[in-house]
C-alpha cells in the first residue's frame, strides 16, 4: 500500500545500539517543520516511566516540534536520574532541530528499571537528525524505530478531502506483550496535515482512544509507558476544521486507530488467534466493556480458543464474576456464529463444527449478548499459547 | 500422619462413573449421625451452580444430615434441570439415611454445562451408603471422592483441647484450575465434633475464609461451583463453646485452612512454584489485597517466577495497575529475601543469586512494602507454565 505522507513532518528511524540485533532500528524521530498541534492519551498505571510524567505535562500542545522514541530501554522505575535522562534527550533533540527542549515529546518502551544508555543514544540523536526526510521509506524507518518484541511494522495511512483539501492521515504502533486496556497498551503516533485546534485533537484523540486502543489486550498487564500521540501539522491548508470536518476526521481517525489496535494483539507474543469480543444488550457502555475485558482476561477462555474448544463454559462464568448486575438467564453465546448458550441452559449444537470454526479462522469472534438495555462494548485480545509461556519466562535471564 | 476423625460423622467414597477412569472416586458422602450445624462460604460469581443456589439457601444450619459431593461435573449453567437433579440428589441421599433432602448439602465440580448422569450417581448412592464408616481410610475416599484435576489429596487434621475435653478437627479441599479469589477458589469441607451454634460456625467460617481460602488463585478465573463447608457435630460433648474456647478454635481452624489453601496453588495446573505475596504498609487491609490479587493474577510475574526470572519491574509495574493509590518513590520490593527496588529507583542486586533463588526453591517470597500504614495482606498463586497452557488447550477437545 502506497502511503502520502502527510506535509509539514520529516521522519527517520536508525539503530543507535540500545538493541542487540543491529539490524533492528532503535530509535526514532519525527519533527515538525513548524510549531504544530499535538494530544496525548497515556497510561493510567499509577507506576508510570519518565518520557510518561514529560509527555502528560506538555500535551495537549500548539507549539510541539518533534517526537523522539527509543526501543529496548522503558526508562520506567529509573528515579530522578530517569527523569533527567528523559530530559536531556529532549535536550540533544531541541539542539539539532533548534527547538526548545520543552517542545519535544519523548516515548520509550522496552525493559523496565535500566537507565538508558545515554551516549550511544546522544550519538544516535546526532546520526538521526541528518537523515530525516518526508518519503514512505522515512516513515517506514520511524515505524520500524517503534518496535520491541513486535513480529512486524504497524501501520497504516489514507489519504482524504477535508474543507475540499486533499488531507494525509499515517499512523503507527508497536505490541506486542505488556498489553492491558485503559490506556496502557502500547506506543502510537498519527500524523496529518490537516489542521485542528489543540482542544480538538485533544477531544477527537481521546474520544477515539477508548473505543480502539483502550479497548485491546494481551495478556492484561498494563504498561508504565504506553502513549498514543495525535500531530497536526495544518499543513494541509484546510484552515481551522468546523464540526462537520471534525467529524469526518474524527470518523477516519476511528477506522485507523482500530486498524492500528487490532495488529496489537493479532501480533501478541506467541499468539495464534486474534479474539474479538462483542458485548451487547447491557445497561451501560462501561457494562459491557468490564463484562467483554473480564472474559478477555481469563487465562481459561484463552487456552480454550488456542486448542479450538467451543467452551462456552468458561466464557459464561468468566462474565459471572466481572463485577456487573445481570440476569443470568438471558445470557446468550454464539462464537463464530455457532450458537452455544441460551437461556441459561446448554443448546445442542456441532461440537466439531464449532470447533473448526474457531480452528480454521486466525479471527475467533465471541458475540455474548444480556437482556439488560442496548449498549455495547468490542474488545480484541490475543489467545494464550505455549509460545507465550515460553517467551516470557525466557525474556530476561 | 495419622488423622482422628471426629465423633458424629461417617464418611466414604467411590466411583460410580462419572469420571472415565474407574480408578479414580468421583463421589463422596459425609453423613452426619445427627442433625449437625454447617455453615457455608461461596463463589462470589453470579454464574452459580445448581449446588451452589441449594446449600446458598440452607447455611448456616443447626440440622444438617449429609453432604453429598460428585466431582467430574459441575451441574453448572444447566438450566431448571440442573436444579432439578441436584435436588434429586439430595432426595436419594435422605432417602438411604431416612432425612429430609433439605437437610442434605450438595456440592458438584468438574465440567459445566453437562447434565448430571444421574442414572450412575443414583446407582452410586445406593452403593455408598452401604459403605460409611468413620476410620481414617473412609475419610481419605470422601477427600478423594471431591477431586478433579488435582494431582493427590489435599486433606489435613489435628487434635486439639477444647472446654477441657479433647476435640478432632478434619478438611479437605480440591483446586486445581479455575481458581480465583474471592470464594469461588475451591471445594472444601471441614469437619469437626466440637459444639458450636450454628451462627458461631458461620461466623468463624467467614472470618477464616477471607484470610485463607480467599486469598490463593490459580489463574484467576473465578469459578460457578466453590464452596467451603464446616460441619460441627457436637459429639465431642464440649457443650456450647465460650467465646474463649471459640477464638482458640478459630485459631486452629484458620491454620488447617491456610494450611489446605496453599495446597491448591501448589498443585496449579502445570505449577513449578508456590508463589507466597506479602503486602505490607498500606492504608487498609483491601488495598493490601487489591495490590497482591493484582500482581498474582499478571501472566508476566508468573511467567518471571517460571524462568527464574528476578523481573522486579513486572511486579511493580502490575502493584501500579491495581486500582490503589500510594506513592512509588516508598515501594520497597524484595524476593526471597534479595533487595531488588526501593525509593523509586534500581538497587544494585546479585543478579544470578537472586535468580537462583527462585530456580532452587519450589516456594518463592514476593514481599512488597509500601508507606501508606499498617495495614497487610498474603496471598497465594501458582506460576504459569508450558504445562498450564498445555493442559487446559487440550482439557476438553
Amino acid at each position: 500500500m502506497a502511503l502520502a505522507i502527510p506535509a509539514g513532518f520529516k521522519m527517520a528511524g536508525l539503530h543507535c545500539g540500545i538493541k542487540r540485533n543491529p539490524n533492528k532500528e532503535d530509535l526514532s524521530l519525527i519533527v515538525c517543520e513548524r510549531a504544530t498541534v499535538a494530544a496525548g492519551v497515556y497510561t493510567t498505571n499509577l507506576v508510570v516511566a519518565a518520557p510518561v510524567v514529560w509527555d502528560r505535562e506538555r500535551t495537549p500542545s500548539a507549539k510541539i516540534r518533534a517526537v523522539i522514541t527509543n526501543s529496548g530501554n522503558a526508562n520506567a522505575c529509573t528515579g530522578p536520574k530517569g527523569d533527567e535522562d528523559n530530559a536531556q534527550l529532549a535536550a540533544l533533540v531541541g539542539q539539532q532541530i533548534d527547538a526548545e527542549a520543552d517542545d519535544v515529546l519523548v516515548m520509550s518502551t522496552g525493559i523496565i528499571g535500566h537507565h538508558l544508555p545515554m551516549e550511544k543514544i546522544s550519538t544516535g540523536i546526532e546520526t538521526i537528525a541528518e537523515k530525516l526526510g518526508n518519503s514512505e521509506e522515512h516513515f517506514h524507518a520511524a515505524a520500524r524505530g517503534i518496535l520491541t518484541t513486535d513480529n512486524g511494522e504497524k501501520s497504516t495511512g489514507r489519504e482524504v478531502t477535508l474543507a475540499g483539501k486533499k488531507v494525509s492521515i499515517v499512523g503507527m504502533a508497536k505490541g506486542a506483550g505488556m498489553i492491558g486496556p485503559k490506556m496502557a497498551t502500547m506506543l502510537g503516533v498519527v500524523l496529518t496535515d490537516a489542521e485542528l485546534s489543540a482542544e480538538q485533537a485533544q477531544q477527537v484523540l481521546t474520544a477515539v482512544a477508548n473505543e480502539t486502543f483502550n479497548c485491546i489486550s494481551v495478556e492484561g498487564h498494563r504498561s508504565t509507558n504506553d502513549t498514543l500521540l495525535l500531530l497536526a501539522s495544518g499543513a494541509a491548508e484546510t484552515g481551522p476544521l468546523g464540526d462537520a470536518d471534525l467529524q469526518e476526521f474524527q470518523r477516519h481517525l476511528r477506522e485507523m486507530c482500530e486498524e492500528l489496535a487490532k495488529k496489537i494483539p493479532a501480533d501478541g507474543e506467541g499468539a495464534t488467534h486474534l479474539i474479538v469480543i462483542d458485548v451487547l444488550g447491557c445497561g451501560s457502555r462501561e457494562d459491557a466493556f468490564q463484562i467483554a475485558k473480564t472474559v478477555s482476561d481469563s487465562p481459561l477462555v484463552k487456552t480454550a480458543i488456542t486448542g479450538g474448544d467451543p467452551n462456552w463454559g468458561r466464557i459464561c462464568s468468566a462474565a459471572g464474576y466481572a463485577g456487573v448486575d445481570f440476569d443470568p438467564s438471558q445470557m446468550r453465546l454464539t462464537i463464530n456464529g455457532h450458537l452455544l448458550y441460551e437461556h441459561g441452559t446448554p443448546v445442542k449444537f456441532d461440537e466439531k463444527a464449532a470447533s473448526q470454526a474457531i480452528k480454521n479462522s486466525f479471527e475467533t469472534h465471541v458475540e455474548l449478548s444480556f437482556g439488560e438495555g442496548q449498549e455495547k462494548a468490542r474488545f480484541w485480545t490475543s489467545d494464550l499459547t505455549v509460545d507465550y509461556v515460553k517467551f516470557n519466562s525466557e525474556y530476561r535471564t
